[in-house]
Formats: C-alpha cells, sequence, structure tokens
C-alpha cells in the first residue's frame, strides 16, 4: 500500500465543520467571528511516550487525548487536528487500531481531522490540534492572583503506578493493573470542565508532568507562589486500589510521589478566587468531573508544602524532564 | 540544558502578531474578519528527508519552506507556524543552526513561531503552518477546467541532480554542485506568487514528489486530463550547468526524468484559463518569479506528453512515495 491509499483507507474522511479538509496543500478552517485559535502541538515518540508494545487503539487515543488535554487547559472547543505519522513499516493491523482509537476520540469531542502527512521513519505521532476561544475568555498560566484558591481535577497518580508496574517496578493483580492502565493509556482529557471554567478560573494547566512541577509554571508566569495542603492531595490517591495493593494504604512518602510528580495525569489544576467556589463546583458538576481545593495562591514566590495542621513538609520531587540525564 | 531552557533559548520569541506565543498550554491566533485558517503540516525524518550530516542551517531553513511552500499553493498569507522537534541528544551547535535557519526564513515571511513541542527521540521535525486566505479565493487542486492553460513556475530538476551527486551517482565540479545543493536543500518557496494567483488561478499545487505526479492529484480532483509539451518543460533545466556536466546537453531521457518526475523542486504547478495570459504574466513579474505554459487541460481524463510538434512521447515516471518498495 502506498502512502496516498494509506491516508484515503485510514484517515480520510469527508470534511464536515471544516471548509476544506484531508487531500489538498493545505485544510482550511473558517473562524467563527469573535472566536480565537488556540493551537497546541506534541509529539509522541515510541520507547518516550509510550511501549513499542502498547495497543494500537490506545496509543490512538492517548496521542489525541493529550493534546485536548492542552485546550481544556486553555477553555478552549476543540474543532480539528492535523496528523503527522512516521511509519517504521504499513502494517494494517496497527493502521486500523490507531486509527480506530484516535477518531473516536475525535468523534467524542467533534475534532475533526482535517491533514497532515505520512512519511516512513521511527515511529512518531506528531498531532496539532484547534479549539475555539471567545477572544479574551483563554485561561492563560499567568493569570493566578494572591488569594486565589488552588483546584485540581479529578484524581492523580494511577498512570504513575502504572507505569512502574509496567516498567517491573511493582506488581499488582491482574484487574487492578488494567483499571490503572486506563489512566495511563487513555487519559480522559477535562474538555468540558475547561470550557465550564471560563470566566471563574484566572489561571489554568494541564497535569502531565507531574502536579508541583506543571503548577510551578503557573506561579512563574503569574509571578506568585503557592501554598499546598499535601493531606488533601495525598487524599486523591487514597481510593486507588493501584496505590493500596502496591503499597499499602499508609506509605505516605510514595503518596505524595504519586500525587505531586506522578505525571502522565492529564487532570487540570487552576486558580479561582474564593468568592467563585459555588461556581467552581457548579462547573465541576455541569462537567461530571470531580474537583478538589488542595491550596492557596500566595505573594511570596516558591512552593510551600504543607500538612493539615499547616506544618511545613519536608519533601522534594523532580518533574519529568524529557532531556533531564536519569 | 533541560526540555524548557532548550526551548527559551533557542525557539522562545516575544509573540507579535499572535495573541499568545510559545509558552503557555496553547497559542492562540486572532484570525482577521473574512479570513480562512490555510493550515499545512510535514514532517522530516532524518535518512529519508535529509541527510544525516546536512548543515543544520539549510535544515532548519527548508523545514519551513516546505510547509511555506503549501501555503504558496493554496493562495495563503503566511502567519505562524508551531514547531515539534525530536532530538537524540541536545547539541547546542546544532540548536543553534537550525533554530537560525528555521527563522531566518519564518522572519522573511512574517510567519511567527507559536509554540510546539520538544523531546528525546530519533531526530524528527514536524512543522504545522497557518496562514490566511481571503473567504473562498483560496486555490485548490479541485479547479482545473478544461481548456485551462497549465504552468510551472521557476526551473525543475536542480534538487534531483544534487541529490544524485549527493548519492555518489553522479559527479559534479564543487562549484556547480553548490548551486544545486541550495536548490535541494534551501528551497525557496513561491509564496508572493502564490497569492497573486488569487481570483486568477483555478488550481494549484506545490511540486514536490515530482510534476506529473503532483499534476496527477490536480487531474484526479479537478476530474480532468491533461496534455503537457515535454519539449518545454525540457526546456526548464535547459540553462542547468548541473545538468550539462552530469549529462550533457542532449540527454533528452535523462531532462525529462529530472523536469517531469525530480522531487524536490518546490515550484508551484497551476492552471489559469487563457483569457488571464496577461495577468499572469503580471503576477509572475510582481512576484519576482518565472512562470512557464506547459499545457493544456482537456476533457479526456489521463496526462499525455507530447513534443513540439504534437507527437506523443512515451514515457514512464515513478513519483515520490514514501512506502514504495525501492
Amino acid at each position: 500500500m502506498g502512502e496516498f491509499d494509506l491516508i484515503a483507507r485510514y484517515f480520510k474522511r469527508p470534511a464536515r465543520q471544516a471548509v476544506l479538509g484531508v487531500g489538498d496543500d493545505c485544510a482550511l478552517l473558517a473562524p467563527a467571528p469573535g472566536m480565537h485559535i488556540a493551537i497546541s502541538s506534541d509529539m509522541l515518540v515510541e520507547g518516550r511516550h509510550f511501549f513499542a508494545d502498547v495497543d494500537p487503539e490506545a496509543l490512538g487515543h492517548k496521542a489525541l487525548a493529550v493534546n485536548l488535554s492542552d485546550l481544556a487547559a486553555c477553555g478552549a472547543k476543540p474543532l480539528a487536528f492535523t496528523l503527522a505519522l512516521a511509519l517504521p513499516r504499513v502494517d494494517e493491523a496497527w493502521l486500523a487500531g490507531f486509527s480506530w482509537g484516535l477518531l473516536a476520540l475525535a468523534d467524542a469531542h467533534g475534532c475533526e481531522l482535517i491533514g497532515g502527512d505520512t512519511t516512513a521513519g521511527p515511529l512518531n505521532i506528531c498531532i496539532t490540534v484547534f479549539g475555539e476561544v471567545p477572544q479574551g475568555q483563554a485561561l492563560l498560566r499567568s493569570g493566578a492572583q494572591v488569594g486565589d484558591d488552588i483546584y485540581v481535577s479529578g484524581t492523580l497518580g494511577d498512570a504513575r503506578l502504572a507505569l512502574q508496574a509496567l516498567q517491573g517496578h511493582i506488581t499488582l493483580p491482574t484487574e487492578v493493573l488494567a483499571s490503572a492502565r486506563q489512566r495511563l493509556e487513555r487519559p480522559s482529557p477535562r474538555v468540558a470542565l475547561g470550557q465550564a471554567l471560563r470566566g471563574m478560573a484566572t489561571s489554568a494547566i494541564d497535569v502531565s508532568d507531574g502536579l508541583l512541577g506543571d503548577l510551578g509554571h503557573v506561579l512563574q508566569a503569574s509571578g506568585v507562589g503557592a501554598c499546598i495542603n499535601t493531606t488533601t492531595t495525598t487524599n486523591l490517591i487514597a481510593n486507588s486500589a493501584c496505590f493500596t495493593m502496591a503499597y499499602g494504604p499508609f506509605d505516605l512518602k510514595m503518596a505524595q510521589q504519586c500525587t505531586l510528580a506522578g505525571g502522565d495525569d492529564y487532570e487540570l489544576a487552576f486558580t479561582a478566587p474564593p468568592h467563585h467556589r459555588q461556581a467552581v463546583a457548579a462547573a465541576a458538576q455541569a462537567s461530571a468531573t470531580t474537583v478538589t481545593r488542595i491550596g492557596t495562591i500566595e505573594a511570596t514566590p516558591g512552593l510551600r508544602l504543607v500538612d493539615a495542621d499547616g506544618q511545613p513538609v519536608q519533601a522534594s520531587f523532580a518533574s519529568f524532564d524529557h532531556f533531564a540525564k536519569p
């Protein structure tokens, strides 16, 4: 099968929202009046972002999910995406699974594949995603204000535990691993929550490299500091069967590691002023996503960890860096 | 150097046209009223699109040039681009050269780097480019009409000759190879010509895989056929010192191969009705690009080659396909 047949068979579908989709030199988007176009691009590499033997359907899902998560963090509504794909060979079973997982998630979010590129090469998946957000309403990293509450959506840490299990560092019962793998391999981008937070959240970021590291970007961009209640964040893993099986319910240090520096969570961390607490709760309910208040933005730069009694917690966690020496 | 330092040092510059550039979850574009956004994505892989030892500055130039060429073929004005980069290691000399070549071409076209991704992995460069084109004025592959003239910009074949020389199939004097290498490694996307052809060209495509193969996409999308004068196309290589040195001035078969199926030319092939001949000539002059009339669109499907006397030319050329067996 040649390059053009491959595209036609697995990736070409009629354009719907887009003016022009797959098959010309460019795709064409017609932005609605008053809307800004939010754009994000993520590249996934075999051996670094996924294992060589990952289920291709899950990989198709995740490749788009991590991009949708960036749109969510911006409060943008997904519109469309491009896919550039380097493949070591044409493996039709792999392509069928990958495109199925990819397009199922795309359909669930009304996000249309409008173009891209395919080439031979070491497996590499690069997706660029486009969303729309009303002018002036995008959630940025730079808007956190002193006194704001800090929230995180969903739960944290299970993706990291699944990774540890797949790497052979911990052992988990089959069903428990299967459920944690869902968090690692099929993350749910918080797209509805992101849009619901427009006008109330002052800043937002998606948690991909670990909560503390990602929150650090918000603090830096906003020129503020923060105090985080680790008793609360640790509770975000308390109901994880995975965690209990691997470490028992009382390994506080490991619970902190997984929740504060886990990585691959694809939850949203965001800030909002205290007078919006009810509105935030309503936004969470409307988007069927739990949110937990985990701390406060402060004027003093830096990130301070305290327990439920306000006592300082000593901890040091490395955030994920693709070029850090192991 | 970590991922975020790398981005800050080599790729982060203040946003200019874009509402928001590098450094948040998404970049933001504010489309002008009445404009469509043209989008194209190309992925370049080491060993397939470029040699491992290519000058990184030339590679930076080419990675963006091939994308700008797609905008040109659409008649779009470049606005911005994202860059996703997988790097086997952090090599600062390489990054300095690459980013210099990339951003110099970007500046020349007022095309702003607004975001992207960096990761460790086998060298892979994925650029997604954004342009604007007035609603309804994009040049598509599907608009060619029976009776239209067929044109191609610039010259054809030198990039292919440079590739043959670099692969050791032919030998060229140093200065001659240097000039052909410019065509292979630093193509000039016909951005001004593409925009100048709005309203007169009925279809357009950029010539990246070889003239006949790319023209075939136009014929298929437009549901038409074409007759090409190979005496005229062969003349597009007649002044090539490269060609004369490699094959002598009279190797008609090789001249046809290089011009009709060379690849990597990044010229525009386009169609326009005969009553626009003067306007096309004026557009070419205004954009300082030569254009040559090479044939006619016909109702009968397929692509026919004739010589200056209208006699059929027998030839068969394979267009470039990334997954074709060699």
